[in-house]
């Protein structure tokens, strides 16, 4: 019997970081979000900021991870681009905090790399751009000229960071268990049926 | 104040129509699917079975459009094509209904038709290709060969009659407060959650 896991995957805004931490507060668990940047920038010796630019960068051409790979000089792990190295050191961490205990994973793809335990549970936060853009501006003091703007590439990223490790779609409801629309249920409901949600199925 | 209504769309054969059954249930309010079919029918004196037909049919293209509505011997009401006139009346039977009282409605663009009221609830039901092919199979008895071409045609249906009417998205999160799988939480648990969710928000 695996340990119950709650995985939140998050538009950009969306309050998903605020809801995850919530549910976590009332089950009493904890909650994992950039701790798990801080764990992999402590394990590789690479500052956060150049890790999170890293962790979402664009994919590399095809003839370019080949002219990588075919370098005679180097191992094929050092070859490989420093998303992809990032990914394989998130994902151990992620395993290893999934078999320490019960708690909540905010993205990184934890839904996919935890797909085969058995108390899994997995959340899509969504919101309107209007109230991702309220939210944008006042708590994450984004320019509201370029706040549009900045939810469309933020989003394209973790599309796009999910695409490339798993194969899937982020956006595919399939993956989720539920999913739930911050923008018009409120960031206390939503971690309310989380919680009750989880209770019936997973605890 | 409006009376409080709870819309749902669905996948076909993910429980959509059996959700909305138990939700009305349980709040003790009816609950208007092929029963919105069968007061058009009686209205406009044509068999539900051609209505059925009519009211996801294709679209027409523009110039056969032109060419109906350019005609000198009809008016532009007669000269609309089938799937237009049905859409309008099952407006006016929706309208209708959510005027006569609390109620739970399946299908039809009724979260869009519905979209000024003030207590409005809208449910996306979804659920993976192997749930509701079994339950295609095994509860509308579609053939087991066919069954996956089946769920494509349908929700292809749906999506166009949602697009044509709405010039919205179907399966865009947006429209939806929450949506539900109902593949991986059961029936029982998709009613409870709209249930408990409706009585903190439109209750």
């Amino acid at each position: 019997m695996s340990h119950r896991i709650i995985t939140i995957e998050r538009e950009y805004a969306s309050g998903g970081r605020e809801i995850g931490e919530m549910i976590a507060e009332r089950l009493g668990i904890p909650c994992y979000n950039r701790e798990i940047l801080q764990m992999a920038s402590e394990r590789c010796n690479v500052s956060m900021d150049y890790l999170e630019t890293a962790e979402e960068a664009a994919p590399k051409s095809f003839l370019y991870t080949l002219m990588l790979t075919s370098s005679p000089t180097r191992t094929i792990e050092e070859n490989l681009p420093l998303s992809d190295k990032v990914y394989i050191i998130e994902t151990n961490i992620i395993r290893e905090l999934a078999e320490k205990g019960d708690c909540v994973i905010v993205g990184r793809c934890a839904s996919y790399i935890l797909r085969d335990l058995e108390n899994l549970f997995n959340v899509f936060i969504y919101a309107d751009t209007k109230s991702r853009s309220e939210r944008a501006v006042q708590e994450y003091h984004v320019d509201e000229r370029r706040v549009e703007a900045m939810l469309r590439k933020i989003d394209k990223r973790r599309e796009t960071f999910y695409s490339i490790n798993t194969g899937g779609n982020w956006y595919d409801k399939d993956n989720y268990h539920l999913c739930l629309n911050s923008g018009a249920l409120g960031l206390e409901l939503c971690a309310d049926i989380v919680v009750e949600t989880a209770k019936k199925t997973i605890y």
